[in-house]
């Protein structure tokens, strides 16, 4: 059964994500569920007025980050980890080819982006650099300066690949994090002179997958 | 075949481990390496020194960072992504449980040092600090916030667990990574103050795979 080209599964379990709108983390994983053809429910925390803080959040999530995805109330956390869950449950489409070479160069780019980059430019991290006395033009220097050195690295990840997606023909776990990062480079104007990762992101943008979970698409969108 | 209570299986193949004694994401995949029973070769590269950035090794890594894991040749990078490579390999012992939402919350534990911490608090994030402005007492202080922040939210993610490790009674990825971690907590002077992380440091420290793998087991390292 397919809709929009990709399988969709009925199963017999309810799935809540704990997301917002802009949160790259959360984008990775309603991408993931957009490919795997999964329905869910939102449940949005605006990270600006923190609300993934409140008590009855963080006794669900203890980071109190978010995402999370409630499985049949089982609270799962950590995009990367709810991603490898849903492609354990639900195979298809695959996210990780099937050699295990593959699978490990497909995860190291991810982890590239979900270890080195996004973490040390995130806002939590930008609030610190803040109230360091930092000010708004330093602290956006250090982003663009993680962001850059982060992508050019990852271009060099994937140099000698083809392909619309950053390992061939099909989408994997390297596209689903390196959308929402390219996402953020824009936000702080970053520089992207990498043709090969913004064709990828023109692919990927244009596929039913990413339209549905980018973040202008979400219900709980602010772009004020 | 066991040896020292754990499996080894004989591969054909090369191991070379681009390390650094001190390296807390080399040290997590050293010790998976010694859980599996696995031979390798070190090729160590001085961080403090900048050897990751030389340019016959930034070829081969194009992040610049260690680990790195030559497998005949072919070069995998991301300690986490080295890691699942080694468990699809050599399944035994698991380091990751069957259940599939056991797994998610071993990984999320995993990443919630891998992304959340350590990547904030590494050496590269503490230059960058050091560039701002921010003295050294600055920039340990940086460091402790992050590290307790973060062991206290993996404190509680393993709340309703008992035995001798983090998920019970056997080694998985959430203590090859909780172990180094609580080490750089020690380094900066961060509060400890969780009996549970205390004592599975303990029991992790007393096995072997831990002993063979802690960083002043190394040939390179350097305490001076």
């Amino acid at each position: 059964m397919t809709d929009g080209g990709f399988p969709r599964y009925s199963p017999r379990m309810d799935l809540v994500l704990h997301t917002y709108w802009r949160s790259s983390a959360a984008w990775r994983v309603r991408t993931a569920l957009a490919l795997k053809g999964l329905q869910w429910e939102a449940a949005p925390h605006n990270l600006r007025t923190n609300e993934q803080t409140a008590p009855d959040y963080v006794a669900r999530n203890p980071q109190g980050l978010v995402p999370a995805l409630e499985v049949d109330g089982a609270v799962l956390t950590q995009s990367l980890a709810i991603i490898e869950y849903l492609e354990e449950r639900f195979p298809e489409p695959p996210l990780l080819p099937a050699d295990p070479l593959e699978r490990a160069r497909v995860r190291a780019f991810a982890l590239a982006v979900a270890c080195d980059i996004h973490p040390v430019q995130n806002l939590r991290v930008l609030r610190m650099l803040r109230a360091r006395g930092l000010d708004q033009a330093a602290v956006d220097g250090w982003a663009r300066e993680v962001i850059e050195g982060g992508l050019e690295a990852c271009s060099r990840l994937i140099a000698d690949r083809s392909g619309p997606y950053c390992f061939g023909e099909s989408i994997t776990l390297a596209d689903i994090t390196l959308i929402p990062q390219l996402a953020n480079a824009r936000r702080f104007g970053a520089r992207i002179d990498y043709p090969r990762l913004e064709a990828i992101e023109v692919a990927a943008l244009a596929h039913p997958a990413f339209a549905a979970s980018r973040p202008d698409a979400q219900a709980d969108a602010d772009p004020a």
